[in-house]
């Protein structure tokens, strides 16, 4: 199944028989001061920064989280995701728990974007995917509803059944729907990623859809998190994850991506492996 | 599935649920001038350098392979197997294609060693069996018989079900058994290491073995290789390898498999990672 995403004339297709899609999640406030005081103030520079650095850093779409608290998300939602749209040129994943924040970023920007994102919880399904289904967007569906996060893979999948029927209802295609079957991390938990992984084989198998995955959530509370992310990230990979939401500035991450690619024959011949160690060679030559 | 090895009282299990065992690949004279000239002579200083910083590495079983060519190896495979006997304490893996050369170690070797290795061939299962069963042995079975290395995954389980059957019948318990299905690399072959990853998946849940894999040839030829051999260590832990042949000096491939332990519940809160990480920031203090 291939999920579409567009920027104007840009597009980008997200697919298991394509390199992992990149979707960089650095404009998020959350433990970042100096950018939730820029963008409290309505200041963009931090934002259009991230955007240049990301899609330098090989990311394919960007994600656009402006925060709550202090932050007036309805105004400041739209104004992001069109800082964005300049900067980078390239698709944008809405991002953000205020429904309203979403529609008014969705009634601006100028293509098929992603947003990010809709739960089975009932009020979510409500308000959500009629968004979806009007402004013609893709949309992330969390694997978790009224009852919370499943403790098991089977209960995972069956929410993201949820989600896909009750978008079908609306006459929302489920290749518009990129399941995230969430991570909790493996210090308080020995088995979340496993769950996780097992999670993601039976949404690829059962269902037939892409699954994305926000995935360094798996090592909070642990030291050398970069290392436990990148393990995590090939392993997701091979259980057929097609979509990453991570910071592609990252290098661990970044070359685990680069390398699954080529061991899973999404990167024929290993050309973008081999173009990307050499841009990496003719950087640290200066 | 447990394979027990051991060395007089020190006893190592290779088994799914445990931390990967990782198998010393450094004493091997292959493209090594200065190992092979001082094997050739008898000389061992190299042989035990390696098998004392291999396990210090992180090492759980030293191989101990001196190459053809220019050495006598049915005198000095078992005189290396004992150099590294006294020098790192570890279980040995005794690898050589000469048969003769594997009996004169095995009759030496004070518990119960690794042979390494045993293929579907007919001469080789004629040859190689009778020993491991008479001195005790385990014993890795490649996954290639006459006429050669099956490109499927299908065809290489059906060459770990013969070896295993050769093997029941002459009274050789599956348990003494590592199935190493072998891996191409993807430079040459974009599918090689899918096709050894689903045939470790394979081999595990058929056969219900352990599986070994020697897994950085999936990389030859192209530039970085450390950081393909992660990832693919990564992705066959969770295809189910229990046991990998491989360097644990290089710290991409060793921070991969301790990362991969976590993230499987083999490494339950993260004891082993944490250990290793502070280990690592003591020495780096100096």
């Amino acid at each position: 199944m291939q999920t579409t995403l567009s920027l104007r004339d840009v597009t980008h297709v997200i697919g298991p028989d394509r390199p992992t899609t990149i979707i960089g999640e650095r404009i998020n406030p959350t433990g970042r001061k100096a950018l939730s005081t820029e963008l409290e103030k309505g200041v963009f520079d931090l934002v259009r920064k991230e955007a240049i650095s990301q899609k330098a850093a090989g990311a394919h779409v960007i994600d656009v989280n402006v925060g709550a608290g202090g932050v007036d998300d309805v105004t400041v939602l739209p104004q992001a995701v069109l800082v964005v749209v300049e900067a980078a040129g390239l698709p944008v994943s809405i991002d953000s728990s205020n429904p309203k924040a979403i529609e008014s970023a969705l009634k601006v920007y100028p293509g098929k974007a992603l947003v990010n994102s809709v739960t089975g919880e009932e009020k979510s399904l409500e308000t959500v995917l009629p968004m979806v289904k009007e402004y013609k967007a893709a949309v992330v569906g969390l694997t978790m509803d009224d009852t919370g996060i499943p403790p098991t893979a089977e209960d995972r999948l069956k929410v993201a059944e949820k989600i896909i029927d009750r978008a079908a209802s609306m006459g929302i295609p489920a290749e518009d729907i990129l399941i995230d079957p969430l991570t909790l991390t493996v210090a308080t938990d020995p088995k979340a990623a496993m769950i996780t992984l097992e999670a993601i084989r039976l949404c690829v198998s059962k269902l037939g859809v892409n699954v994305v995955l926000g995935a360094s959530n798996v090592s909070y509370g642990l030291p050398a998190r970069t290392v436990i992310n990148a393990a995590f990230m090939s392993m997701a990979m091979f259980a057929g994850m097609s979509a990453a939401i991570t910071n592609p500035g990252v290098q661990e991450v970044k070359k685990a991506i680069l390398a699954g690619d080529v061991l899973l024959g999404r990167d024929q011949w290993a050309q973008r492996y081999i173009r990307s160690y050499r841009e990496e060679q003719k950087a640290a030559e200066g």
